[in-house]
């Protein structure tokens, strides 16, 4: 997993420079030597249109001057990367379509026809769209794949996330994700055997459910045991997030992986060579 | 917590000889060297009465007839265990009341009439009534008040409890006492503070409130955790039980101590002198 | 993992039949649907020659007497479970050898030229030759190799296993087997990373090291945790066991697998189907 | 636990403005409604000198230039907070003595000389020296106590403690307090039962002895687990800190109550009411 330093720089544009997700992304393209920031976009109307997004971000003068409309920086870049809302990556995704330039998605909350309008974006670019660009995390969704194969039905399933006291859902998408990985590989339906918390006469456990619970406290950045619990022991596979950093420089190596791939919708275990 | 022996073994008798519990029981009154096993209680009819108790439990011969009948054999013990069911308690404290016989109850779920007939019977004799009678549970009741205390309701507080595959009902009896716990050292009702498992748009986490899990699986014994998550840091106070046994032992060493108390009604904070 | 019941059953035999893990492998053997205790064999002089296996183990009569002599029985069984000591093991691989006997060998401590035995023996007849014979290890060992290699040296891994007090070294066998999976998907040398304790002025953490710490205490039968520790998160894989029945189950597991292959030396993750 | 905005809000000094703990003190006085920075030093030649310590720290113009002589500033606040080295304590203990000004000591290694300079100067003003600032800590430490004097020498107790890879030293300050709030609690000498690492035939557990292991890796901020290891039960006592804010924070909350003291020498325990 080291990064090697290449010759030039891959050129990255980042959506929504002055939100949360987007500060960090700038941040992580100036730490990976393999990256350089050449486009910051904000929404029409933003104060911080005209800024430079380096000084923005507190990283010092980057010499990138924040622009509300991507097709006017676009010939800057090798890769977008957009963390932002389903209707802006929509708008996006045709724009980089028609520019040949390559994406890294993790916007979240598509509806049937974005997500349709996303496969077709990839027929014509290199597309990373994932739930989740940790390390760990992805890591982890192929530890839980080989653990239930292993283990079969025979062992019961639970799985425990925590997050901050600020978030409004539950649970994670995260914890979503690794209990469908869980349920895939047992050949089951999600759906069907998850079991949202217990409370009263419950009866004995069903065979072959999933067990989710979402702790929510302070300011935990993310937590996640999946619980593999045969009769006389137990395998346990943990994630823990300590920074949101983690996941904007998940991004931002998968935006210098994304580069080098023909057309087509990849994941972050393609990125990171799990799959 | 050493136990010194005494010059006279307390002479103990154990209701429901044949049961799961009562086996422990009667197992525990011979390993604590303070104890003497005196008379061992089945309910009529069982195919065990007449056998000899240590025989039927595997430790050897006791020279204790099992018997169905308490006032047959009352005159024989110092003091009664009894984790069986509400109407046979009620019946017990009865006999033991008219025979000045000290108590140790496990039994759960009493009605308010055998609340107040336990009550009753406590003017008379001495008797432990606890909701768990292991020496780390009832200090951990007794971190959780502290902590509770010290935090305010400036931590988050979750509780995750971990129970056997078998079990019918949720949360646990031991996480329910927990989160009573700390809401009464936090001025709280339970009741209009506990939540029990979240999923979909739950919002904000809101202050105050006690989340309560129960995970189910396999062969746990039992595990209850209690999460005091504030801002930057967390503390967590943790219980594992890897045998029932510790419980028997437990009521064992109560029933050492309550055969020397007035008559009264106590429970294992009392014995362990924690409260 | 599901066990199915087949047409006949496999004849056992077991290697000190009175010693603790003998007796769990007796009782092991009479669970598993598959498999049938045919020889129970203990040192010579030991008081329990004669007696029935089943009895002496509390199962029950199994019509098996324990013997002293494995060439006397070993006509009557498939497959030889043999958790005993580097001397007797030996001996029993030469019997074995000679009669086209499989075997199960969870002895530890060989000497080199008992392993060249083994080797030898291994080339007339199949034996399942395993540092561990639990599930859940055996998956874990497999998870770890693919986190070692996910997260290369950027991540730094710590070890830390809990055993009861009884035990006399340290660390655990299966705490070596962790490490060296991680050190060998890494291309490192054990020897030359592992790290035992830390205390004083110890410097920096150096890159690429192992530490393993043992944790001793009460009567807890065996917990690993190996911890991948990069900058911004982490990912743990931890194992319970709750029972050493786990261990003798699995050696039993392997004895009904071992009859039906080639001549050869395995391990159980040949067992599972995790190589 | 909560704060109450006060009419006049405390003035406080920082030494080592520039430094990485001086910076978060300054924050943290920043986010504390009860307390206004009114002086910050560095150390002679320091190029800070001069600077606004808001801008230094990036809190906005706070009007306080950072200064290299503490006596020149000594008469615009009312308590000194010091997380400097020993020997530039010790001579700021005598100007506060001398000023009767209040001080809040995170300072560590002092040598017997400059522990007996603390003592003479807490006659004069009112000093809070603390190991660990954090609530969390302190509240553990006090739950430890009890926890050891419940349990006695029956628990095995052992301490796990996880930091960065970048700490040279090991265990933790907090982890040595935790280890010696557990032994004072059983009437032991630290020195004489703690144990550092457990290699190759190290026999039985000896009763009474305290086990403490030292992990190292990544960026991790601080984790203790101290564990009471009984026969059948375990009792453990997690404190996690996710942000060095925490002890800024605390020492600032420190100031707050100091000044509200007698001449004396304090602990964190006073300052939140636990002792």
């Amino acid at each position: 997993m080291s990064e090697q330093t290449t010759a030039t720089p891959i050129r990255v544009g980042v959506i929504g420079a002055g939100g949360r997700m987007g500060r960090m992304l700038i941040e992580a393209t100036t730490q990976n030597p393999n990256t350089t920031l050449k486009a910051a976009i904000e929404r029409q109307g933003s104060s911080l249109v005209g800024a430079d997004a380096g000084e923005v971000v507190g990283v010092g003068v980057l010499d990138v001057q924040i622009v509300d409309d991507l097709p006017a920086v676009i010939d800057r870049i090798d890769v977008l990367i957009d963390f932002s809302l389903p209707d802006a990556t929509e708008q996006n995704l045709r724009i980089c379509a028609d520019n040949n330039t390559a994406m890294v998605i993790g916007t979240t909350g598509f509806n049937d026809a974005q997500k349709s309008e996303l496969a077709k974006a990839s027929e014509r670019i290199a597309i990373v769209y994932a739930g989740n660009y940790s390390t760990g995390v992805n890591v982890s969704l192929k530890l839980l794949e080989m653990a239930a194969k292993a283990f079969g039905k025979d062992a019961d399933v639970e799985i425990i996330e925590a997050h901050h006291k600020h978030k409004i859902d539950a649970p994670s998408g995260t914890a979503y994700m690794m209990a469908e990985a869980v349920a895939k590989a047992r050949g089951q339906n999600l759906d069907e055997v998850a079991i949202y918390g217990r409370e009263g006469q419950t009866g004995a456990r069903e065979s072959g459910t999933i067990g989710i619970h979402a702790i929510r406290g302070g300011e935990i950045v993310g937590d996640h045991k999946v619980m593999f619990i045969a009769d006389g022991e137990m395998v346990e596979i943990t994630h823990h997030a300590r920074e949101r950093m983690t996941f904007a420089a998940g991004a931002v190596r998968a935006s210098t992986w994304i580069v080098q791939q023909a057309a087509g919708q990849y994941d972050m275990q393609d990125v990171l060579g799990l799959s």
